[in-house]
């Protein structure tokens, strides 16, 4: 594959400065090993905000790759959704994308990606929303998906939409972390020697990273700049991408102020709201939380979540796990149904009201990252209150005399 | 409510030829008892098919009641997905609407018309899809929704949306049909006393249709007529709405032929193909089928979808859960996620095919109409296939030496 597709960017370091052509398999620093940057150069970027055309991730082609391949289901566009109870809030419900995540955006380009390198598939370490995602975009390309796991370690439950689009399953010994890490070394090893079968795309991909980036695009689109987006935490992909979304914009004069960029995590897995205090490295050993989707100890991604969060004056805060099942309520009462993660952002925003740390009247968008049927158990926790009823006049008496809201 | 709203609708009798005003209660023919097509009158319609702006559902608005009140989600804009193994068929998939079903089309409509007429809530009897949609739809208009059901007939998990959206459960003595009947009698009733205080939602409600037949316009935009249209039957409900929309573009010399409508039922749920082959009425007294949005004995709207059929020269079909859950999976392999209900539509395609009834080179589209996360169980079918590893090295052998589809 020629550069070009990737011409528009230049890969940088934003820890020690150093820079690098753009390739699909450096990821990391050849200097410092860091995470790299997939930064635009505004020179080369052509678009006429007023006038782009078609809808979703690839709406905004002239920001992302150019390649040979499109592997698209229409993926983005979601709905952004004002809450009564908070009317300066915006719900960005990510679940209505095709497999119910944000992670469709992300796919959309690093399959398409994938699939013009010409590679024989894709590999992922996941358990959960990228797996399933991973799975179904391979499939649309026609290309295969192994998934990588920790021995013994996953419930067959969450690998279902997984294994409908045909994902192979290989068990590793150890923790997710191993798995994470077999992952990353065999391959990107083997295709720096340009000779690899598989693709990795997991979080750190940069390329993935550009089209979750249209979140901030689709957000300016609909309402401006808000004051504050509330992002959930887990490795911390998503909240850099939106940011990034947001200082391309800034760059490129379509946008005149950036958000504050808030990231929420779950009190039990919150290794960055602790280094964000002061008290150690962004890591915590044993990860605990009813929000599967962010239960995570080490992200993958901290560096790039911390300078989002840095860098936009904002700050990161933790909801416990009642505050997140609760706001998951809240959100479903009014008509939005997103799985425990998602609700974080809500409880996020509630808390730092309650705190003062934000005004009601800020506008504020919070991520809604997956689809209330993601995590089926979440939903039944609750008692079922049922009234019973015996003739139809019964019935009738119910629903004209008075609130079954009361019974 | 004054009737401007639906001002551009008469409600006729498709047989007895009765017209009456339009009016949200009114639903059956007040001559013979037939259920009234909503008919819009041609010549008060105002839409320039190449300036329409917004996307989804309300896009089409001025083919739809005009209410005070709009509740919407962005329902609608669903991905059309061409398929590798059938380069002629087009999957419309309606799992990508908010709840994850069509059924969010028709009950932005339905509870936007509610909403407007100042209820006090909605109600339905529905153990599925359409009360997850009616309760999310409701939550986001702040009005109550009463789901009414057969006592202890009806497993917590298909209820999850709904008790997440806040929906009152209502169980009374019988069977689905009794539940039916009671939401009708007694709401119609009290309705047009001009006091009810809950408008009912089920699926004989034609202003709900009306949602639905945006699926057609959506359709022509992107790929003009096709010359089939593939729908799951089950109260047959949204063939006919599907049809109607083709119709009305007929009508307004948008589009110069009418596709086939071919209604796909279940073998164990079938009485519309039943009653195509002479067999007699279209009921069965014990539906059974793995596709549980389908798996209906008595279709209240059968005599709309035997029109659809049959005035398109169209045809039923049906097909064995066998087939079903094979076509599942191989719409799985598309990248495609579906419940068991949506993948009849496929079945049915490839069963025309194997027959010879239609031919390869036909352009088709395939409604798909709900997600596969619906029905988790169904992706658990199959036993998991792992590939158990013990290094990186041997990791390394799997992704470089071979493709692992074989291991």
């Amino acid at each position: 594959m020629q550069l070009k597709p990737l011409g528009k960017y230049v890969l940088k370091c934003p820890r020690c400065g150093y820079e690098v052509e753009p390739s699909p398999y450096i990821m990391r620093c050849p200097r410092c090993g860091e995470l790299l940057d997939a930064s635009i150069i505004t020179e080369k970027i052509r678009i006429k905000w007023g006038e782009l055309r078609g809808r979703g991730v690839w709406r905004y082609r002239d920001l992302l790759p150019e390649l040979k391949n499109v592997i698209t289901m229409s993926e983005g566009s979601t709905p952004l959704i004002r809450l009564r109870a908070y009317p300066n809030a915006y719900v960005k419900f990510e679940g209505a994308n095709p497999t119910g995540s944000f992670k469709d955006r992300g796919m959309t380009v690093g399959v398409s990606l994938a699939s013009s390198l010409g590679v024989r598939g894709i590999i992922v370490a996941s358990t959960g929303n990228t797996a399933a995602s991973a799975a179904a975009y391979s499939a649309r390309a026609g290309i295969e998906c192994m998934v990588v796991l920790p021995k013994g370690g996953v419930a067959k439950g969450k690998l279902g939409q997984a294994l409908l689009h045909g994902a192979r399953i290989v068990e590793v010994p150890g923790t997710f972390d191993n798995a994470l890490e077999y992952v990353l070394s065999t391959v990107l090893e083997s295709g720096s020697a340009g000779n690899a079968s598989y693709y990795p795309l997991n979080s750190i991909n940069q390329w993935r990273l550009e089209g979750q980036k249209t979140i901030a695009y689709e957000i300016v689109e609909e309402v401006g700049v808000p004051d504050y987006v509330f992002v959930p935490v887990g490795n911390g992909g998503n909240i850099y991408a939106i940011w990034k979304g947001f200082g391309e914009l800034m760059e490129l004069n379509i946008i005149d102020k950036m958000p504050k960029m808030i990231g929420v995590q779950a009190s039990g897995a919150a290794p960055l709201v602790k280094y964000w205090r002061g008290l150690g490295e962004a890591r915590v050993d044993k990860p605990s939380t009813v929000a599967s989707a962010i239960r995570i100890g080490k992200p993958i991604n901290w560096y790039r979540a911390y300078r989002a969060v840095k860098y936009s004056n904002g700050f990161f805060i933790d909801a416990s796990d009642d505050e997140i099942l609760m706001t998951q309520r809240v959100l479903g009462r009014e008509g939005v149904g997103v799985e425990p993660a998602s609700a974080a952002s809500l409880a996020g925003y509630m808390k730092a009201l309650r705190e003062g740390v934000i005004d009601p009247s800020d506008n504020v968008v919070l991520i809604a990252t997956g689809h209330a049927l993601k995590d089926p158990d979440a939903l039944l926790r609750d008692s079922v209150h049922t009234v019973s009823i015996s003739s139809i006049d019964e019935l009738k008496a119910l629903i004209m005399g008075r609130s079954i809201i009361d019974v």
